[in-house]
């Protein structure tokens, strides 16, 4: 179940930024297997990439087509098909991170059993989970948690992992999501398991490990919120984490999409996760905070990362403002 | 997509009582809803229901035929599928609680369509379901939470159902599991859900009421229990109740299938579970204990009722002994 890389990431034609998020985030993150973009007639995002077709990006090691842009409704829009198609046939595989399933494409799934190619469909690739057993396992793992969604869990996690392996510790980033497992070539999409299989998708992912190797787990939602605690706590309890990353977003008035709902306070919300993380962690301590600041000047992001800090006795930073290396650091000398 | 009533409890030709766990319930709890049974040659469970063939049944005016047996592996042996068939040819409808998907079986799904009539396959069934909103509702829920897996959290809310009716409250039992979707007709196999929509399938099922209606939610696993913690999460953020009554067996050891995974304090429990209610409800109480106590005798479990009853000021019964009239009378004074 690994996505094979380098990717020629694909970004149609899409012209709003934002909808090539996962495209930008692989770039970001693994822009040494990125070979290059490929955009059809009418697309205005670049990633700053060589713009290849599909022929060059396969003479020079593309191995898999990214789909990286959401789309209104999460089809497949039929003139893209003929960029996966040719694809295909030129011996590469396709992943995908729409909602649509390419595997549900007769003419697609013909084309690359004849190719010897594969369809990954990043929303429904699972392995065979077992229920979640809690049964404790060797290896250090950390978890992001956080408020809210949409609070930089996934950035923080590959920042960290980024910053952990620059001071010579063994570290991988474990992908929940769709963007991270294209990122990391593999993982498991948590949301999208059943219900019973949560914690046995998080135990699954962050198998027992060497004791001086560390799992960086992609957290999902929050415990706080009505949509999605219950993958939120699955993924505490199948992680079995050490060590608890408390990611959030500056002066959120309440929890995402969801204006009835209050945002909780930061020490309500590292009190529940560490309580949750008890069940099945032995040992489970604040490794520190992420905060997004992106909507506040510099010195009011200090004076209130500054003044966390002093609240819990931690390291607080924004991951993409002052950097991890704080964190990485208490994890060398603690962990 | 609810279940027409009245039913032919099919018992195949099991041996082990056990095994007819869900036939018994619904027996149990819809007698006026179980026209008879039907055994296979070999079979020597019985439910003390007349016996009767597909074609008697049918003239009896059964609606569905229900496969209320579990069988090893959950597949439907070969040797059943002749009275399934019968069955379907009689203008009877078909519910299983099985695995395996009768849908799946191209013969079967003809037959039913040919003749009208619907297969359920109760693990798989689900609405369209959105996520949880977590936006207050009206009318009054009341949840069963328990400290682990299997400790009579639909026995107790069945119980409490009848014991409310009986005082005259509008009570309706909403399932969660699949005996207990059987009995009711309809519901929703919550841990068979994507995960997602945990939340979502809880509210769907409980929707909003006449103020003085109450819905008795059918409780799944518990927030202690390493496999499935999620599912218990969702469930009670999604149930949104203002009750919760906790469940738990007297004396058990350790979590459910888990002898390394300590069984928690009542205390703890009964906090937990309050805490998370909090996230959707804004008021929640503990309406109190239901305890089975089988594996004691009569007046070590009074006891024990006793000592829980003082120490946290709520009514503490064992319903299959002593009835739960208390906690039924404790919510008509206090709903």
């Amino acid at each position: 179940m690994i996505i094979p890389q380098p990717y020629l990431l694909f970004l149609g034609d899409v012209t709003d930024p934002l909808a090539a998020k996962t495209a930008r985030g692989i770039s970001v993150w693994r822009p040494e297997q990125c070979i290059g973009e490929m955009r059809l007639p009418g697309g205005t995002v670049s990633l700053g990439l060589d713009e290849l077709d599909i022929a060059t990006a396969r003479a020079r090691g593309a191995q898999t087509l990214v789909l990286g842009t959401a789309n209104a409704g999460g089809f497949l829009p039929e003139h893209w098909k003929g960029t996966v198609r040719a694809a295909i046939e030129a011996g590469m595989n396709v992943a995908s991170g729409l909602h649509y399933r390419l595997a549900d494409d007769a003419e697609l799934s013909a084309l690359a059993a004849e190719k010897g190619v594969e369809l990954f469909d990043i929303r429904h690739m699972r392995p065979e989970l077992q229920v979640g057993s809690g049964k404790k396992r060797s290896g250090k793992r950390l978890l992001t948690v956080g408020t809210d969604c949409s609070v930089g869990k996934m950035y923080t996690s590959l920042a960290l992992e980024a910053a952990m392996r620059e001071i010579g510790l063994k570290a991988d980033f474990r992908a929940t999501g769709q963007t991270g497992i294209l990122v990391a070539g593999e993982g498991i999409a948590i949301d999208a398991v059943i219900a019973d299989f949560i914690a046995g998708a998080a135990e699954y992912l962050s198998p027992a490990n060497e004791d001086d190797h560390w799992d960086i787990v992609e957290g999902q939602g929050s415990l706080f919120h009505p949509s999605y605690a219950g993958v939120s706590t699955g993924l505490i309890h199948g992680a079995q984490p050490q060590w608890l990353l408390m990611c959030h977003e500056m002066g959120r008035p309440h929890m995402r999409h969801l204006p009835h709902q209050p945002m909780v306070s930061l020490e309500e919300c590292v009190e529940a996760n560490m309580r949750v993380a008890k069940v099945t962690s032995e040992r489970v301590e604040l490794a520190g905070f992420a905060i997004n600041s992106s909507n506040y000047g510099e010195q009011e992001a200090r004076d209130y990362l500054a003044t966390i800090s002093a609240q819990f006795g931690v390291p607080a930073t924004d991951p993409v403002r002052f950097g991890i290396a704080d964190i990485a650091l208490r994890l060398k000398e603690h962990g």
